[in-house]
């Protein structure tokens, strides 16, 4: 697709020291790809986590909250892809615990020190005998700079594997960062999920580590929409291993600011990875809503335009369809808004404004804007102070085809 | 379109006694199309509407709520197509300001008596003068039994003119009901707008036609969605003649109820057209959802089927794609909703309980029943006793190719 991000080095992947990663082919639901990966954490790691709102939530989330708030370390945690273990009821919490405890068992750990991780198929029992037969193999190849390995393991419909990797310098100290995501629609439907995972070396304390992990969901994850729909699964984890020799970051260290917007900055990368390898993505929309009363209001505006069907087909049209956006401000919900108050750009042109089109608008440069396969929208309500941002992607023939096809 | 109605009989259009509708080729966008509407009323009839809740809502909306409001009898409507008036600023109000003006000196009444309506292309000046020049001709045509001239007259990109008419009695006087409505997304983008029109020869106080067209639309208009826009020009009137002769029926009366549910029957039918209609359409679904606290949760979870592009293209592709649905379900936005309790049907099959396949599933059956061209979703949600139903379309290729090439 022309808005993913070029092709991941491995070497470019930076190993996180405390942290080894194994994978295997268990071949869950097809054969010869990577579908068992195992994630290895030294003791005295600490590790957050923040997780789909969806009511319908997988086995695996439910698991994945009870062994965090169980307050035991955790050590391990394990993703398989081509089955979700969602919508199973009863019988997939009790394969969700199962492949933990084998986990465990191997490891010489507590299965309450085990998180569990599924994406693929919905509805459909999860196949754990499979899982927990490979799992040696994925112990024993577990290494540090198996991250590219590791970030092909967790793909399900995603055409290109997503990591990154970042270094500051904290007290003296080389603080290094990686993470991985999966994901190309906000849900695969019946192959549900968005993943991230993003570890570092840093001390920081486990508050710390939850303060960052919930502003850096905020700024990433929770702003990139493909097609408004939720997994059952999402799922984002923090993992830190207290190795890089740092004194322990706390939420007063004046190095807090610096390892919170590290960790932000690699989430953002790894959520916008997503929206780019998008279902049939063919442009990368970046939504900027300002001047709005607060946050909330700003959102609503900035879903309001990415969520729109109409909207995204101009784009992929590279349509420079100004009412459509106009009309999505219209509906997104700000009761008091006053239409003829705001101002449209698209790129840097100013399109519309007064509650019409801006008179130094020509057609030809919004049409010249559109055909970019990087897009920025932005609305300035001049009523407020906040701002949002949101990323998106286009609706193409291919998002219709590889979501009516899916599972033939 | 496959779930289309049946091409309408003129003479199955009944004329209502004191409005007569006469239309003209303005060359408003394109050229051998009726695209200037002119509906005429008898004097003392009562007229009542409502109108789309966009912020960005259209010059001639403002100008029907302004007009109705002066409680001046409405004597006239005047609908153009080709253009919308919307996005257009103080220009636009000018616009729809003199147009009706120019009729009402036609017809010598005063401009506050006439509302205007217009759907087409946004952000783009009316071509009032054109409009203007062409209302003798619509003037001269106009005549009673000319409903499927002015159904074809309010078209944009619709596929079918849609209109009906019913009769019932009322204290031994018949009383006729014709309607016609026009749409094919929610908004046409360019193309603007749901439109909807309801006449009859009912004597009906100002104030019971007011409370009817508020349930009726409820009821209607209010269910349907084909892609989630609202659009900037929507608008549904009703029209009362007072000429059958009957007593004049208040909210009081006892035929009140006789006469509401037959307007909302026909609001319905026209309602459900649009869908039938909407752009790329090959399925009609009923999402039917039921045993719910409120009507508005019901109504939430309806919607979050109803909108989800993943279900939408699901029904395109006749997958019986469950996952989709509980997802949705799931993240409707019930804080409290317990999903082990719901229960999820396909037309008559059980589909879903306990949090995953109900025991007596067969997918068979599931694709038997996603084969057909209407279908019903029911959910069971088991917590109280309101029930919400939403019509929708499906999401096609055509979909994508008709919004993406629409401007060109």
């Amino acid at each position: 697709m022309p808005v993913n991000l070029s092709n991941i080095d491995a070497s470019s992947l930076l190993p996180i020291n405390g942290i080894s990663l194994g994978f295997a082919q268990a071949h869950i639901r097809k054969p010869n790809r990577k579908d068992v990966l195992v994630i290895k954490l030294v003791e005295g790691s600490h590790v957050a986590g923040v997780f789909t709102q969806n009511r319908f939530c997988a086995a695996p989330v439910i698991i994945c909250k009870k062994h965090l708030a169980s307050n035991k370390p955790i050590r391990a945690l394990l993703v398989n892809t081509g089955n979700a273990n969602a919508g199973t009821g009863e019988t997939g919490l009790q394969h969700a615990q199962q492949s933990c405890s084998a986990l465990a068992e191997l490891l010489n750990i507590s299965s309450e020190q085990v998180l569990p991780f599924s994406t693929g198929v919905i509805l459909e029992p999860l196949p754990v005998e499979k899982i927990i037969a490979h799992l040696p193999t994925a112990i024993d190849n577990a290494k540090s700079d198996n991250w590219l390995n590791a970030a092909e393991a967790i793909m399900t419909t995603d055409i290109v594997p997503k990591a990154t990797s970042r270094q500051l310098t904290i007290g003296g100290k080389i603080i290094t960062i990686t993470g991985m995501s999966k994901g190309s629609g906000m849900i695969h439907p019946n192959m549900a999920t968005m993943l991230g995972y993003l570890a570092t070396d840093a001390a920081v304390s486990q508050s710390a580590l939850e303060a960052i992990i919930h502003y850096a969901v905020n700024q990433s994850f929770n702003c990139i929409t493909v097609d408004g729909d939720t997994s059952t699964n999402d799922s984002f984890i923090m993992m830190a291993t207290n190795l890089a020799g740092n004194a322990e970051i706390t939420q007063s260290s004046a190095d807090f600011m610096a390892l919170r917007d590290a960790m932000t900055e690699v989430a953002i990368e790894l959520a916008q990875a997503i929206v780019r390898d998008g279902e049939g993505a063919t442009k990368f929309m970046t939504i900027q809503v300002e001047a709005g009363q607060d946050e909330a209001e700003c959102r609503k505006v900035a879903y309001a335009i990415a969520h729109s069907p109409l909207i995204k087909t101009a784009f992929f049209a590279s349509d420079p369809n100004l009412g459509r956006i106009l009309a999505a401000i219209g509906y997104a919900g700000i009761d008091d808004l006053d239409v003829s108050q705001l101002a449209l750009y698209l790129g840097d042109e100013l399109v519309s404004e007064h509650g019409g089109i801006a008179a130094s608008y020509r057609e030809a440069q919004g049409a010249a804007i559109m055909k970019e396969a990087e897009i920025l929208v932005r609305v300035v309500l001049n009523r407020g102070q906040a701002t949002a941002t949101i990323w998106t992607c286009d609706f193409s023939y291919d998002y219709v085809k590889i979501n009516a096809d899916y599972r033939s």
